[in-house]
């Protein structure tokens, strides 16, 4: 009984972390693009960040038993609750285009300058991406480029594993250089068809 | 006259933007290494982060002339301060580590089972890679792992841009997959001399 608990708090805890890494990304990006549609993602991790933050909450004071249960479990809920902090301001930050004003050309800048781009790409027919895993598509280590989500249809899927297939018609985004960014666009566009080792 | 205290305004906001980016992952490597010089520097950040806040809250009120200039910076104020937010979750994640118990296994797992990794890794004196610049080496696009930060002696580069030279004796904080660390763990130690397009 106590493992499934654990379970489920181990559960929660990594999907709270992994929103955490990825919310900062996504709110950077909704400003850079200046994307309704980023910043109101942004805005529902936060709220799934609330959630999480209360199941975990209720979760770990029904499986604590003892003194020594209790001081344990509150380092998780320490980290639980930063990660909720930083969605909220990474919430923050995307709550700037929402006005509808043009955004400051400071920020645009410092977004420009980073050393590390968010792209969005479109897997086209004639790429060989589609049908690969992404294990299978070595993609990070050919292009160093890295899939925060999958929009595919109405669904996204935040980061993605290594065994979620890429089909036609999938829009990432992605992370990495303007080398990589380039690269990747060929091989979303079936330009280029051999990347692997 | 202006447009010199735009520029301090910029560069400010710019290093704010930097650090939110990298302090979250100090942190967790921070965790996950069990490392106390890492959470150091993750409170070093976090004071950092503080004085920047206060330098450019005092700047933009020097700045702004009137009510629309008053508006636009108002945005620049927010993402500031967001990233003073973001820093100070940082920090609350890595003072669990300080307090000396062994952390929990949930934490860990958590941790482990994320897509990128951070690593650890030294540039030996056969390397390839001493001597290049960061652009020169291409090292995101053909191993997919990021420098963090470099250690040389006592002094690190936190986000080093493209035209930091790498040499022999630094010590890289990379993120990237596990086949990309590997990859350039034999780079670093020379094993692998030949990775450039």
């Amino acid at each position: 009984m106590m493992e499934d608990e654990e379970m489920n708090v181990k559960d929660i805890f990594t999907e709270m972390k992994d929103i955490s890494e990825l919310v900062l990304d996504l709110a950077y990006s909704s400003v850079f693009f200046d994307n309704d549609e980023i910043a109101e993602e942004v805005h529902e991790l936060e709220e799934r960040m609330g959630e999480l933050n209360y199941k975990i909450k209720t979760m770990a004071t029904l499986a604590v038993r003892t003194r020594e249960g209790a001081e344990k479990i509150s380092e998780i809920l320490e980290v639980a609750s930063a990660s909720e902090d930083i969605a909220n301001a990474a919430g923050d930050i995307s709550n700037i285009i929402k006005r509808g004003f043009k955004i400051h050309p400071v920020i645009l800048q410092a977004l420009k300058e980073a050393e590390e781009k968010i792209a969005k790409v479109v897997i086209k027919e004639n790429s060989n991406l589609a049908g690969l895993k992404i294990r299978e598509s070595e993609l990070a280590t050919a292009t160093g480029e890295y899939i925060i989500s999958i929009k595919r249809g109405k669904k996204r899927i935040y980061n993605p594993d290594k065994e979620t297939t890429l089909k036609v018609g999938d829009t990432l985004l992605v992370r990495g250089t303007e080398e990589g960014e380039n690269l990747l666009r060929k091989i979303c566009d079936g330009e280029i068809n051999e990347w692997r080792n």
